[in-house]
């Protein structure tokens, strides 16, 4: 067994699983895969409520996946990136790209 | 603009986001990766509830990523596995363990 966040998983790849239970957290990581990005960007790009945005950044600080810089400006600046773990998926999201490239060919339609 | 099951979408990236915009359906895939399972191995093997579980086959299905094949037999017996767009995700599956073998020697604890 493993455990992992006070939870107990029967396999890694389990816990990827439930890192990755919803539709925002893996989204996000994908757009600052090469870019810091500011709070207003993320929640701009995405189809989501800042309440939700907070949350799901949170989780992703947590998760040591991403991290919040505090710029002393005024209006306060704060910048979202990945860290070590985080630009690990990078891969992954290549992986994720070339899938997506081939599905989109085949079942979606360009207009 | 790219038309995905009458939505537009920026990008086919963000039609994979859309597709496994839950926690089960990926999960679902990865289970069906290397074998046929029939319905109750899914529902014993998930902590979903067999209402959940049939609509996120459906939808799956319609995806055509898995299809299912009824067996006349008494009881019935229906088996789903991976259609050829199902068995595309593999190098993305593999991707995924890989990731998360990585992740959880940093954060997770064997027991």
């Amino acid at each position: 067994m493993i455990t992992f966040n006070d939870k107990t998983y029967t396999s890694s790849t389990e816990i990827f699983f439930e890192i990755f239970n919803d539709k925002w957290k893996l989204f996000i990581l994908w757009l600052l895969i090469n870019e810091t990005k500011r709070f207003k960007e993320l929640s701009q790009t995405l189809d989501i409520t800042e309440k939700t945005l907070t949350i799901k950044l949170k989780e992703l600080e947590h998760l040591h996946l991403i991290k919040r810089k505090v710029y002393a400006e005024v209006p306060l600046r704060v910048e979202y990136s990945l860290t070590t773990y985080g630009t690990s998926l990078k891969p992954l999201f290549e992986e994720i790209l070339h899938w997506s490239q081939s599905y989109a060919k085949e079942f979606a339609k360009l207009s």
